[in-house]
């Protein structure tokens, strides 16, 4: 271990009743970001958070938007590796209200069969996660007067409703906060005892069909038989977007979907996923996906077809011999890789337009596109923090996937040109977005001197 | 002609005003069966039939059941083939009511450019009808004093609320309701030139599918790929229904289904039926059914499937990326000939159940049962009337199908033992339950010198 950092982790260790008191006066700012009544709220978060950084010697400031203010502050060493430092300190509304057990902006400290945890809005998501890294960095101001690594923060105060003033403040500040790669603390651990690194992240192609048919709703004793039912035409388009091994049917799905490699399937499989548990949490036992793909690949690497809603006819109590005048779906694809949205989505309305009979007709409405973020791992830092997160947890840390989408690391990637390391501290059942949300003590310590432990291994990378 | 029948005839010419002054003092009576409302009114109408009946000789009364009343009447020869006519003197009700151009129970006598119609609530469906039988009767009863039938009258008060006290009224009064044939005056023309008598009406089996996957509506990016999705269960489910001929493929569907007779599609091709204004009246242009069936046999002969309606997911607008913890649709089957719809239901249960993967189940339910109706056309009655009607009319009667089911034709066949005739004279055009109902002079006074021609030709089988 580097001599630096010892004395850095054991003030950690001191200082962890001092970092659990900020942070409680942190989470008692209802800094509610989509409700207008806590605009002064969301305000005092951010003058908080520049104040504390003010005070760790950072050159920190409120940046207005047409929103909400970006907290955004600049330290660290002059040379040496350059990190932008990416958090929120908006949280989520907090009802329904009589669904919590104690008021959610006063924080509590909870004995809980898995260990102590501190319970309130915004305990996990996110100024939780985002204060493991500021008790970082103050505990190498403290020790050390400096620190190893030139940093940038742009901490948001809008992402829990919808980051409207996101992309153009990036946009317009992008020579001030680009830098060497970026962390995003958004995420969780793998397992209790396992962190990751999220390196891949699914992309998302969504589209709307409907398939119109008679003029009106016919009788089906009149009618049927002689007459098109649009929701027979959309079963069957629907029912050929899989083969019978799982696999998405349109023409070059697979072109842009790279096999992972050797290195990141032995990570995955050192993980010890338990598929049964994973699927038996929602009452589901095997893995639906392509034949022949664990279930960790069929939610990390592989691209997917889902429909996500679809209706045609009568949907009411009962019966109606309806023949339906129109079927619609919303059909959406996760895309990993290289796979081009838009190439996916033309494939798509060629395959349903090709299948349409000569009595009905298509219309389509597109519902958002975005390319998968595969980070480039090959940037030293990736391996550095890897090996700092092993140092620190129970077990080995591993690059890992995340099935959904996280919008910041897209947008630094093309806007800013940067990589991200996606690397957080939360737990599944931290119940963010939910009554009692609450982030274990444990995420906070080992969370702290995990950076630590990262911004000294980054600086020697 | 029967030199009886031309008096006949003659009569009911000149009588023609007369009669659509009564036919109008019924339509002025608002009698809506489903609305409480208008119980004094729809007790009013059998009334006025009873008194109508009376008045021509008819031993006829008012008989109370649970709901409105049955009007029943007997009268005609002592001997010679027994008629049981069936109608209904209730109707639907009138809303929208700022639809209707004129007041829906104050008849009125329109020029269109088809011709004279009679505009009001139940002027086709189905007190124009009920009075073209009661007409040719009086006319029948004031040229000869007598008819040369038995007949006995079976009119309801709730055909437009359902029915509910028909199947325990004609249980209780099987023996006095039992006769040689039934005649049933609530169908229409095949055109405006060619009469027809239905003696195929297609029976219904309604199943609902509901088949459930994960324990709750999962996000499809954490759980997309390895959760199964029942919507994609069940569009494959309902995709396999039919081949690419366009049949159904449950394994024995059409062990039952006979072919009409050669006389019957002769009879079928002789109506010059126009497949392209049928579907072109609906925004469609080609028959969608059994590839190498006419439009006629698709309608009439043939049993279908259809999907009624289905639901999964995320309906509304925009778009959520939500995996569907269920998947619904309604099914139908339209059969025909001897097919049994409990075994149509047993073999589509089977298909669907034999398709549900480990991680989903199956809720079925039942929605109807109900065979199709076969009239027994060897009856003489058929054959005498089928011309009969071809004498009245610019064009040939045949002998035609229905798509739809008339439940009364099932139960006068199981519960009183008897084939029906059944005849009417509306138009497609008619508006029935809907505003402006209306009903054609020519229906009118056609199709009193109908049923006149009828009872004569009949009198003779």
């Amino acid at each position: 271990m580097s001599t630096a950092l010892t004395p850095v982790l054991d003030r950690i260790d001191q200082d962890l009743p001092q970092a659990l008191v900020r942070l409680s006066e942190l989470l008692r700012i209802p800094s509610i970001s989509t409700d207008p009544a806590h605009k002064a709220d969301v305000a005092q978060a951010a003058d908080w958070l520049v104040n504390d950084l003010n005070t760790l010697g950072f050159d920190a400031r409120k940046d207005a938007t047409p929103g909400h203010p970006m907290v955004v502050a600049k330290g660290g060493a002059e040379a040496g590796p350059h990190l932008l430092f990416y958090g929120h300190y908006d949280v989520q509304p907090v009802d329904p209200l009589d669904l919590w057990h104690s008021d959610p902006f006063t924080p509590q400290i909870e004995d809980t069969p898995n260990g102590k945890v501190i319970r309130a809005r915004g305990a996990s998501d996110d100024k939780g996660q985002l204060m493991t890294f500021i008790e970082a960095c103050r505990a190498w101001l403290a020790v050390h007067g400096t620190l190893p690594v030139k940093l940038t923060f742009c901490l948001e105060g809008e992402e829990e409703s919808g980051s409207p003033s996101l992309v153009p403040y990036l946009k317009a500040n992008a020579e001030a906060l680009k830098a060497d790669i970026a962390l995003i603390c958004d995420t969780g651990l793998f397992d209790a005892q396992t962190p990751g690194i999220t390196t891949m992240l699914r992309g998302l192609m969504g589209d709307e069909v409907i398939i119109h048919g008679p003029a009106r709703d016919l009788h089906s004793g009149a009618f049927g038989g002689a007459a098109m039912n649009p929701a027979r035409v959309l079963a069957r388009v629907l029912a050929g977007l899989h083969d019978d091994q799982g696999r998405v049917t349109l023409p070059g799905f697979y072109d842009d979907v790279p096999e992972i490699s050797d290195d990141l399937r032995a990570q995955w499989e050192g993980l010890g996923f338990d598929a049964e548990a994973f699927l038996g949490s929602v009452g589901l036992n095997l893995p639906a996906g392509e034949a022949g793909r664990s279930a960790l690949e069929m939610i990390w690497s592989r691209p997917t077809c889902e429909i996500n809603g679809m209706i045609s006819g009568y949907t009411g109590t009962g019966f109606k011999t309806v023949l339906p005048a129109r079927a619609s779906a919303k059909v959406s694809f996760r895309l990993v890789g290289q796979q081009d949205p838009h190439k996916i989505r033309a494939a798509f309305r060629d395959y349903v337009t090709a299948q349409i009979p000569a009595d009905c007709r298509v219309e389509f409405i597109a519902h958002g596109a975005s390319p998968a973020s595969v980070m480039e791992t090959g940037h030293p830092a990736f391996e550095a923090a890897r090996q700092a997160l092993s140092d620190e947890w129970p077990k080995p840390a591993a690059f890992v996937g995340a099935g959904g989408s996280i919008p910041i690391a897209g947008y630094f990637k093309t806007i800013l040109g940067m990589d991200s390391m996606l690397i957080g501290f939360a737990k599944d059942d931290d119940q963010i977005h939910s009554p009692n949300e609450k982030y274990d003590l444990d995420s906070f310590h080992r969370g702290i001197r995990s950076w630590a432990r990262i911004i000294d291994a980054v600086s020697k990378a």
